[in-house]
């Protein structure tokens, strides 16, 4: 084995993605982006082992570290969850940690907590990007952030002089792609036409101050039947009448937060950027591959082997 | 053709169920139960004269009346809508009429209204059980009264003095069954436990009362995953927090209502009339093919030829 060959494997196993670095002194030499852990069907191991081949041919590496749905029950190995409030420290400790082929595996743990009204609540890879955003700015460590990560399961994450105080999780994005893709609320559009979705959206959004979220879905239907509203607009009315409900159930977060802080998908955040400017806040996007690799333990900014770094 | 042969065929044709009565001399002698219009996959026409197909080779029907989606624009000929609001006059006045191998049909319109908040909103099929409510019940053509119509696609309408104001659609029962079989909220129990299920109603209808229906929906999933609630508890919860919800945003409705109907499904009706009990509202529940029936111009209580009269 040379020197160049030596790399660590970092990533997130998601429920419905896996994205997988490969790390050379520091910096993403190589990348893999597969099905999330849903796909292994219990297979966890093997499926991780078919996913890195092409790099353990050249080399085993020095180490693993994985977040998400790796550590869930179904996963790979079940990590524990680490309490709110949980500093960076506590969490890295909380890791599970094993060996694979003879190469040390870190699992890292999730985070619970309890709401307000006495309902638990988990996550599992966004912590890793919570911690990573804060590593990678210290103002997001002082003073009371609330930090946003849309996606399937959307958190809403109260940061605290360093620690995830606590958060809440909405199931949006699973709400929305039911409602639009297996409701007859949806409709599927000749082609997408980004106008019409965006008038839906603001519609939605306007909409959703009423404060009748379940009254105010069978208007995505009566609108295209009687009031011309054409198959593209229904998708973006049902966006927009969901990320409006799910802000206007935030509030009490909104009022608290010293600033605001969006990571994940660009396209998603655009939106939700958008729905927290109607109600005149200004919240700031993060990268949420960059703040994944951050919380891996990797400082600076990824380097991107294939395509423009954004 | 005796005189004994000679018979009418009314039924209510819906989304997801044909239901067909012969009536002979003001009396049900034969139904026939089949699926819904969108079964028939735009062969409305063949799949009726399917359904009926024993009774028509003994002779032809002397007329046909039917309510529901048969009237949609993708049913058999589309009726129109009549505007609320409507008395029974009036809507009995708007059905299209035609003939079906010479035999007179009629296709009853459905109901449109405009919310307080300008959405459109349109019923089929329900009309006809409001107008056969009140045909079989004088009590409910007085005064205010509030009919609710637990389905797939919920109805909530205001009834003043014999006509229709206004009503409110919610896709309640649509999205209960997307988070209860299609989304990872909802759980597979190996067998149905009544009581679990019960208890989970309950606990949802209670979360409901905090307005925040998107943040409780996760608890169905970490209910289960930290606090040891067992899967048949999931499908209640969400059914009591969908529910829930949808009480508390028809507030206004039932504050000015002088009473509360509930026409349909009895084992749906028996969990509204639990959770408006909740709210110290009494609501009287009525039989919905009883209700059809009468919409479709038969007086009096249906004869059941197999089973008990309800």
């Amino acid at each position: 084995m040379n020197l160049m060959s030596r790399y660590e494997v970092v990533g997130d196993w998601g429920t419905s993605r896996l994205r997988l670095f490969r790390v050379e002194q520091g910096r993403v030499t190589a990348r893999h982006d597969g099905p999330g852990i849903g796909a292994a069907a219990g297979q966890a191991e093997a499926a991780f082992a078919a996913a890195i081949g092409p790099w353990l041919e050249e080399a085993a590496p020095t180490q693993i570290r994985l977040c998400g749905m790796a550590g869930a029950r179904d996963g790979w190995v079940e990590a524990p969850y680490a309490d709110c409030p949980a500093d960076a420290a506590t969490w890295r400790a909380a890791a599970t940690r094993f060996a694979w082929r003879g190469v040390p595996v870190a699992i890292m743990a999730g985070l619970a907590c309890t709401g307000a009204n006495g309902a638990p609540d988990v996550m599992r890879g966004e912590e890793t990007q919570i911690f990573g955003a804060m590593a990678r700015d210290p103002a997001l460590g002082q003073g009371r952030s609330l930090i946003v990560l849309p996606g399937t399961h959307n958190k809403w994450a109260v940061v605290q002089d360093g620690r995830v105080s606590s958060f809440r999780t909405m199931p949006t994005g699973e709400l929305f792609a039911l409602l639009r893709d297996r409701s007859t609320l949806g409709a599927q559009a000749d082609r997408p036409d980004p106008a019409r979705e965006a008038q839906g959206f603001a519609e939605g959004l306007a909409r959703a101050q009423e404060g009748r979220p379940l009254s105010s879905l069978f208007a995505a239907r009566t609108m295209r039947l009687r009031a011309g509203r054409p198959a593209e607009w229904a998708a973006g009315y049902l966006s927009g009448l969901l990320i409006g409900t799910e802000i206007a159930e935030v509030a009490d977060m909104l009022e608290q937060a010293d600033d605001i802080w969006l990571i994940g998908d660009g396209r998603l955040s655009t939106l939700y950027a958008e729905a927290l400017g109607r109600r005149g806040l200004v919240a700031q996007a993060l990268d949420g591959d960059a703040c994944s690799l951050a919380g891996l333990g990797l400082s600076g900014h990824p380097h991107h082997p294939h395509g423009d770094p954004s």
